[in-house]
């Protein structure tokens, strides 16, 4: 059987190396989710007399080889297969012969890439809940040990009032919770199987959408074909606004340790072994792991801008300039996952050094507390001395 | 009683000129939530006695009065104000006297500010689901309606196989449907209270949160005071990539419209009523509401990105640059429910041309259909005829 | 003569507001660039006879009572005319008859824009030079007389080396010297006379380019009629871009005089006059106006992704989106050069605390120095004594 | 000697490789320009007698024979090494001994990258003239032998008037001949030594910063010695402003000729070299490398952001966040150098379809004229038969 997509003429190797972009080396990401979503549709094409039970069983045992093989580091894609569904179907061929070819089947590579992006993106939102969790519970711990210490409050980056180091912990706390909430929407919004939609227009066959997405255990099917192609590129927008978001509060937290931690505060102090050295100044310690992690939140936003802007002023349905969706999104839970593990070891060596956080505060530092007073006296004999504890209320 | 932030110092008027900058414009769209938070607040201070029972009637009194107002189109904020908050205590201190200045006892200006954002982006994100609802029951109709048009279904921008005018409508409401989800996330974590935070480190008074929250009908308190200032923007931000969401289907809806009214398609007839004529060409009818839908997109996503790189690299606490989140704030709204409403009208005025959509069908259209027929007969003898109905299974 | 561009329906009122945006308020920037485009145009139309002498005069005579109402404030755009054109075309003709119509035969509305908006970047670019030396100068002013004050120089926000206050005040200086490279070539590239031009494809009339150039003294026709449209955007983005180079140096400078003026720090004093206070904390004198700059420069930065934005996807000729980069452009210049001089009361009332510089100076300062001695008494004993200047070779 | 940046304890492994990122990879670009810098440096310290006659002839043998490697593709910088400056040490230490610690006296790091990214760039922009002449050259030819073929000209995405081919290419002629002039500015801005700087600070060597300049052919000395760290960031979001506006202009050439090669229009036929097929459309014949370049301006400016916002909130003095600012940079010429020499391969190929063209005249394209004639007849019986050359004037 010929290709279905082989064609007369020879495509121009510039254009070739221009258009398979960096898709060989981001594919090696996607070689799981792939195996996955292929053993689902060979299991439904046996199951609409497609495929006999022994070709099934053959691409099967082929599938599994490969998943082997990538998770020992042996399978590669190749530059010149250009992705992962090309290496796969090589493989196949290769080994089995003809039964190879017909894995593809029924579908187009679009849906082959959607349902890649969106089995990897569950699994890889399902796992960056771990290193969250430990980061807030390590957060936690940091806020309760530090819940008496003393901090002065700013603003504007001025003095203000009495404050202490497990507020400020805490506020981190309480933000990252909130971040849970916006990767479970994105885990919602993802969780739906786009298999079978080949190229938004079905095919001529009687796909069994609703076995496919029982088989790849995705909650819900996406309807709507055509929509299945029109959020390409809004699901990865949405899963990487909630990566922005988590990103947003690494940045901020690094920016006031950075600050804390200067020669000026002495707040708090930065362990050895996550400072680097200067080339040329040797009593220099430096915080370059929270400064990049600064910009690492910048990286991750432009990549959710870089998705959105892609997006715009397109037309319905599958258009090429998609391709270029996946690497800010895979580049994204890279950044992420690894952001929050550095966090992590950086908030629990983390040293308070309480007499600093004491000196700091000088008598400014009380006028609000007087002035409540002052007016408390004047506004109200009733009122009877104040309560602390009413702040927190 | 002499007011707590007066100064022995004038401010330069360049300075205060460029400080306030448009807020005693935008405040006006913050009054009614202004005035909520406001009789909350006297309410509170009644209950731990801070304001008796008379004082705090009478500012409720003048509250109501400054809402029949604001309503009537006759409170105004002046520039020398700059926001809505100092408008408010100086009509309540001129007509009742000192009374009036006790309203802003136990709050910051941060306080006051986030509580109407919160309160004013509640009420708003619960009307956009008017238009919204509006919209996608339009396209249902729409859909339905054309459920048997047959449309050529593009991919890349070239015909690729039969579709249906149906299912290309269809995969907006199914888009729309999604954002729904965005605006409820939006929504769930916008409703925390904020009141009672000040500035960021408390006050010394018995302020009690709980009832400030009961009062204003949020779910649940702001428990972190730090956190209250420092999710200012943050939760800006998730407001505004759900409106960004809803913005970026109406732009594709509007791109395909654009297209597909070209007289190179004719597939749809714009009506008159929403066309612009030109100023040099008699026979021009341009779709300019609907190019500006697409623009508008951007604008929102511009505000979505101001705001983030706002965020960027501010410490912890309240600082003076956040200010600059409520103008695409409240401009992200306004943009968002307009646009849904001018859609509306387009679609329930789209002409369908089924006779120009049929001629779209050039041969090609039927290839893929063809390949996958003369595959299945070479596959296996064992597949009866194709089902079209499977398409979309 | 019945207008050109009258149809025979009517507009939804919804879709004419929605379309017509903010350009009835942002076109009041632009009467006096329009009134000089329209001058050139009555005198070219009357040099290829199109118009009689007596018809141009009368135009030019309603034109200059435009100017002059204009500039006493009397000249309103309402908002039922949309925009300048509209509202300059009604006024000559309520008040010559039928020949107020003729200013614009063989111009289309874009073209009044176009020429509308170089006319106007031109001005205020060219404006922009007098706050930009102006701040130069006070910052070489500031350099030259703290030139030997000594100051901690950072790096990774960690005390690294000696410096100067005068080194990094005139680190600024040679900063907004490259700005004013970047303006100077947004000046060049918008110095092109877009008149003529039509909507992009002429018209039937002997239209003499090269006179309306001569008029409004471009230094060059752009040629290219379709160029004319296409730029549209793509020279606001190149203004934009130099006006955030501008703010970003500013932005700069405000997170450096933020940082410096802390308690924790001291080395300047912000005068009071630029400060603001707190609503809550009678102490507090806050920098809002600094960090307003911060934000200030996001805002002007937004612009110009939202010009770089609205311009992708869009194909040749005019499109209705790129109505909405009038706003961004017009915004960009009003904040760079409000920031400019904002910046320069700034620079020439900070004051410069000597005493707390030098206990800025811990031993650390001099680890690099004194390993650099140690090195070169190692690497060679050719080297003479250190030799200070050499820094600065 | 001991290295002066030794330190006396182990950075954690994780953080190692965070903040070393895409270093390792990303500077095997540089290999070049740091060979270049390092034997202006050697140059420099021999004349200043910190190196003997010997050391440097040996260093710059060494250097040599690195350069040598790395053409030959043999020069390897290992992850551990984590970038070319450690790298080439390493080498020369291994191979030529102690001097080898000698060559990177009186610089620090920040020094070594502003040097090789201002030489990298410098090479970059010059050889980037070539693609882009190249392409302006074959739209010239492409202009020249289709100015006499009739297209419509369109605005609003409607047929407006009468047009042709030639002028639509011609536009962007005219539009990249504008980039070059924003190359040059980037160019002459990049064109600064900053060698000598160190940190930012100076060192305690007579320093000859005037030799260093003239050796690597930079045509000024960037003076404050401060501003060379400012300027990071700065420079690079110049260049990659300039190659935005290219990137701008050949997605608008793609939008145009995806356009106007769909079905609907067939004004040009695409040649097969240079089209991607579909995995399941036998017929598709996709413009995937165009969809590509409309996506990949994205991209640049997406880098272009990034930089930006990395900007946004620095204070004086290098920052670690800047080293995330090489990968945008480096990505951006790639991406620019390769899109300009595809471009030129499709538009020396792109076929015209007169026949087509010409068929797209339906009457309305002549109503301009038209109405313009009936104008003109009624304005003034002075003017004589129209001049269609009046309208390129």
């Amino acid at each position: 059987m010929a290709k279905l997509w082989q064609k007369d003429y020879r495509l121009l190797k510039e254009i070739g190396e221009f258009t398979s972009g960096e898709d060989s080396m981001l594919d090696n990401e996607l070689v799981e989710a792939d195996v996955l979503s292929n053993i689902a549709h060979v299991e439904m094409l046996n199951s609409i007399s497609m495929l006999s039970a022994k070709e099934a069983a053959e691409l099967k045992k082929g599938l599994k080889e490969i998943l082997k093989l990538h998770k020992e580091g042996n399978f590669k894609i190749h530059c010149s297969e250009e992705d992962v569904h090309t290496a796969i179907e090589n493989y196949l061929t290769k080994k089995y012969g003809d039964v190879g070819q017909k894995i593809h089947v029924g579908r187009s590579r679009n849906d082959q890439v959607i349902s890649d992006l969106r089995i990897y993106s569950k699994a890889k939102l399902l796992l960056l809940g771990e290193p969250l969790l430990d980061l807030i519970e390590t957060l936690l711990k940091f806020a309760e040990k530090s819940k008496d210490v003393p901090m002065v409050g700013y603003t504007h980056s001025r003095k203000a009032m009495p404050s202490s180091v497990g507020l400020w912990a805490g506020a981190f706390v309480e933000s990252l919770v909130d971040d849970l909430r916006l990767l479970r929407t994105a885990y919602i919004l993802n969780n739906r199987s786009p298999l079978g939609s080949a190229a938004s227009y079905g095919v001529d066959l009687e796909i069994n959408r609703e076995l496919l997405r029982e088989l790849l255990g995705f909650e819900k099917i996406q309807n709507n074909l055509l929509y299945v192609n029109n959020s390409r590129g809004k699901i990865e927008s949405i899963i990487l606004f909630a990566l922005t978001q988590v990103m947003l509060d690494l940045a901020k937290l690094s920016e006031d340790i950075i600050l804390f931690t200067r020669e000026e505060f002495g707040y708090f102090t930065l362990p050895n072994e996550v400072l680097l050295g200067s080339s040329i100044m040797p009593q220099k310690k430096n915080p370059d792991v929270l400064e990049q992690i600064r910009a690492r939140y910048v990286q991750v936003e432009s990549g959710l801008f870089m998705v959105l802007n892609i997006l715009k002023g397109l037309p319905s349905g599958y258009n090429g300039d998609l391709q270029l969706t996946k690497e800010p999104l895979i580049r994204g839970f890279k950044i992420t996952e690894l952001s929050l593990k550095v966090m992590d070891i950086i908030i629990s060596k983390l040293k308070i050094n309480e007499s600093n956080l004491i000196k700091g505060f000088s008598k400014e530092v009380f006028a609000a507390d007087e002035a409540t007073r002052l007016a408390k006296g004047e506004f109200s004999s009733r009122v009877k001395s104040a309560n602390k504890g009413g702040k927190n209320k």
